[in-house]
């Protein structure tokens, strides 16, 4: 096709939004290891998993056969709120970089909770609701996940019990705002309504929490009280099939004009965003219909693919959850405290785990300061103003068009832009004042974080 | 054409963006009445506003003859950085309040200025780079349109000096960190970079700061810096005819699915959003070829409008700028301190003004807590985190569509919803909290701002 001809957006029509969630484990060759009871170190069977999770999600979670599986009415209904979200030519950046690489982006940011997060929660409120729920619990960090899973409960008209961060709580008041206006009750973790919670404050009077906490009195909640469930915004198997929306309508928008992406880009925190925009390119590549370099960018000071350990591990800090098979930084790694952005859980998603195991994708790290600048730059030419962990993609969609630019490839590159960053107007004060600062652990930092791993010989 | 094809969003193509602005003065019988030159009384010349504005602006702000201006090539291009944007029919709105209306939003908050401000700041932005400026300068209160033109200003390479009216410095500093990732400069509005500042200062220490005030600031820095001009975002006939695109837009939306609306509201401070909003359906209105009520919404506690005097007055606290003849409350008006979104300015756009004054719009006022239970209903149902301001024309929209359910009367409902609220989580907060208050004020109140009317019998 023509190149003139391509639009700066690229918008799918509403009968366009896919129907159907591409489930990647299905065309993997080695499954990605299941979770483990943590007592019996069993995989976890449907009835084990019931009474954290809604019933249809535990199905979900386990069904590793079936490729396709249907979106329901109510929830493609929602979709048409917010979706199909654009596909944006990046024009303005390509000339700003003076580069023959064409470069696309597929964002997210494009709704009221600021980020892709959405995709999952209203899938997740919605098998909540049909199970007869009267609720959920949940944790959130930097806090687009609890904004989405507000946002999700609302229109489903479900309570929904948000555990923040305590540090999160206290800087980002707005998005506490935002959820409450969603009618969420927002709770700083760790807190005196669950025992784990009253436990880590004895023992760590003072503390500001963390999210593996945070996760620790979600669960609490979710497992003793009637009618409830706890939900996830990431790592989980059921999260990457649900953002594989994000992947089908960009494969639907590139097709539509002919276009193939040789390289596709996304930052990494549970591996949600990542997952679902790679999920249908690699299911052409684990089938052997194409090839495609998949990019996985984590933040240097939470390196889990790229210095971690592929091991099985625990999911939070409490150490109430199964275990998952994951490129870990062990459930006690922190990232230091001048780390800005999200993309702070110390381990991955085990579907993205077992595929970067196997070879089928890459991983790099970049350091925050690189980042914003990235950001900066981006936000001038192209308009948004970026989510700091969507600005790890961005950084390294740059630098491989920049490579471009010194070889004369005219790559065509694809990134995830996951959501803007309203919210984290002190991260882009630090960097505007010039006293962000990088942080990379040593070795010995991970050690102690290894050093907390299970152990265990499977 | 069958209802249900109508779909939730309608995007126009990238190739149906306006190539030309539509300036309704030229459809007007009764012209709005010139700027007065507040020296002479006589109207102000070209050359009289040359070192004020840029010339190119200058000949559109006096231009009330031509309907049409071509909108150059370059403009066009930035527009499609974040144009077209959606018509959204508010299918779960509708639900919601159990109505047989239609009800219809455009929505300019879908970039990262947050609303409709950009349109015209791209403008401006460029007839200065065109005119080969250094800079330009402007004040800001809210901050929408200092974000708009900081923006604006990265994209043409033009240094963008802003003044932030102090109170709102300090209580958004997001905002402000927003402005200056886009290279933009920030000074908190009284300040000692002005003679007018200092003055301020000396009579009032203390003083929090007003628009009236900034505007003199940022009037007397472009008036005495070689290379700069004064930049505004609302008011003048010039921000209007940029702000037409989003009229134009949602008439060729409409017209392409057939739909023709009963009602069409929008909020109303200086007069930006509605008078682009309303300018293509206002000009076949007065031609003659089609008819509408037109509504404008503005706040219980700065009611221009609805109870103030069709006057010449000053633009400024300072008094430095020209007379506009419009509806005012007196350029001393300052809304009450429990005030919390935008809409805050005295008077209102002399070409709106006058339509108003001649019949053809009525309007109307409403208190905030309204608004906030307006925009809140909105945010759940529809997704999006209206701002203040915007939030006034929902409510107004949702109290038409609830007459419609008492009448059965199946009335099309079109209203601007001009931006998103992610910076005014502070207001949604004291909603949240159920501390928000309402202020209207008195005739007394009212009778001390007429007092500061200037005399003149023209």
């Amino acid at each position: 096709m023509d190149e003139q001809k391509i639009p700066y957006k690229i918008y799918l029509d509403e009968s366009e939004i896919p129907s159907k969630w591409y489930n990647v484990r299905a065309d993997m060759k080695n499954k990605p290891a299941p979770l483990l009871n943590p007592g019996t170190l069993k995989p976890m069977t449907a009835e084990e998993l019931a009474p954290v999770f809604c019933e249809e999600l535990v199905a979900q979670e386990l069904n590793d056969t079936d490729a396709y599986i249907d979106i329901p009415e109510e929830i493609q209904n929602f979709y048409k709120m917010y979706r199909p979200s654009p596909l944006i030519r990046a024009y303005f950046l390509e000339k700003a970089l003076d580069t023959p690489a064409k470069i696309y982006y597929k964002f997210e940011g494009n709704n009221t909770s600021g980020s892709h997060k959405l995709n999952s929660a209203i899938a997740q409120a919605y098998y909540a609701k049909k199970q007869g729920l009267k609720g959920v619990t949940t944790e959130t960090g930097a806090g687009q996940w609890g904004t989405a899973l507000s946002m999700a409960c609302s229109y489903f008209g479900l309570d929904c019990k948000v555990y923040m961060v305590k540090v999160s709580y206290e800087q980002k008041p707005f998005r506490r705002e935002v959820m409450r206006t969603y009618g969420a009750s927002v709770t700083p973790s760790p807190s005196t309504t669950t025992n784990i919670g009253k436990k880590i404050l004895a023992d760590h009077p003072g503390t500001t929490g963390s999210l593996g906490c945070a996760i620790s009195e979600a669960v609490e909640v979710a497992t003793t009280t009637e009618g409830y469930r706890y939900v996830l915004g990431s790592v989980l198997n059921q999260v990457l099939l649900h953002q594989s929306v994000i992947g089908l309508e960009a494969k639907a928008a590139m097709d539509k004009f002919g276009i193939k992406p040789d390289i596709i880009i996304g930052c990494a925190g549970g591996g949600s965003n990542l997952g679902g925009l790679i999920s249908p390119f690699m299911g052409e590549k684990l089938r052997g219909e194409a090839d495609y370099r998949f990019i996985a960018v984590e933040p240097a000071s939470c390196p889990s693919f790229t210095r971690g350990k592929f091991a099985y591990d625990f999911c939070d800090t409490g150490m109430v959850c199964p275990l998952a098979k994951m490129y870990t930084l062990g459930s006690g790694f922190i990232p230091s405290a001048n780390h800005a952005g999200g993309l702070r859980y110390h381990g991955m998603s085990s579907t993205l785990s077992q595929l970067y195991h196997d070879g089928f994708m890459e991983a790099t790290s970049v350091e925050q300061t690189s980042v914003f600048e990235a950001a900066e730059k981006f936000a001038r030419v192209e308009g948004i103003l970026p989510a700091p962990e969507s600005s790890h993609a961005i950084r390294v969609a740059i630098d491989e068009a920049l490579k471009c630019k010194e070889t004369g490839e005219e790559k065509t590159i694809l990134f995830g832009l996951t959501g803007t960053g309203y919210f984290d107007m002190v991260a882009y004060e630090k960097y505007n004042d010039g006293v962000m600062t990088d942080y990379i652990p040593t070795d010995a930092d991970l050690e102690k974080g290894f050093a907390g791993l299970p152990k265990i010989d499977l």
